[in-house]
């Protein structure tokens, strides 16, 4: 198995697109002259969770990963209204606690039975693919669309971020 | 490496709960008594993809992971506009397709340059790891999008679809 390597430098990368696509929404709201608290408010539906607590759960998402896989004591994140600074800042302490998971932990933790909230249990390897990775994913692009439909000017490449392609990708 | 193990279960499982989810909006039309073309047709912004375009590249991303990784031929599929039924044939071949890829090909290909589309290379596991999973799931994440902020009664279970959770999980 190989589930460091599969997970967190997806995680690192798709939280650093995260955050360079709410810096183009910072922006966005600068130029047409509107308060970004309003785009952290939205959502695409009443009964569906608002930007922020997208980008919150991708976070926890990545995060418990590293401390559930990893072993590892984790940073502590209110959820609730947050600033896009505060955003930021969340993102950020994620990306760097993941930057120091460890591998072999990993691998370890992978075959052990992990118990999760509210006395949930699955095997450590179904836990990355089967829900902490679909689950990252889902909330980052959940993000991304929210922004999208608030005619922000996001593209895929923007969710993609640093691809190690040849030729490197051109913005559209 | 385990570059099969985590692509191609996750895509099939996705796959099929995206199937699932464009099955609720076919009742959803019949219930609100509207023609179900409507959603295929619909984005969340006028220069985004429609729902039959993302269902068409969710599943164009995870047949080629197939081709380009497993080293086989796969089923061919027009674009365009499609009904319902046809992306759902489509989603479906391309679940059979994957169920007979070949993991010993996956790793040894993982190493490869990959020739991908308009001569772009990559590494083969970059490729999986950097392009393929995250767009496959961002797409997948936009059909439901679309179809949730169209009042389709989705939630995010019917995104994870079946997990090897302890107890089963409860849809909302």
């Amino acid at each position: 198995m190989s589930l460091h390597a599969e997970s967190v430098p997806a995680f690192r990368r798709t939280l650093k697109s995260l955050s360079q696509c709410l810096d183009i929404a910072s922006k966005d709201a600068k130029e047409r002259g509107y308060d970004v608290n309003v785009l952290l408010q939205s959502r695409l539906a009443p009964d569906q969770f608002n930007l922020t607590r997208n980008v919150q759960v991708a976070c926890d998402t990545a995060k418990f990963v590293g401390v559930r896989l990893g072993g590892a004591d984790a940073p502590k994140h209110e959820d609730g209204p947050a600033t896009l600074d505060e955003l930021q800042a969340r993102i950020e302490e994620v990306r760097s606690f993941l930057s120091g998971a460890d591998p072999a932990a990993f691998e370890q933790n992978g075959t052990e039975i992990l118990t999760l909230m509210r006395g949930i249990t699955m095997v450590g390897e179904d836990y990355l693919r089967q829900f902490a990775v679909p689950n990252f994913f889902f909330h980052a692009s959940m993000s991304y669309a929210i922004l999208r439909h608030n005619g922000v000017k996001v593209g895929k490449m923007d969710f993609l971020g640093d691809v190690s392609m040849t030729p490197p990708p051109q913005k559209a």
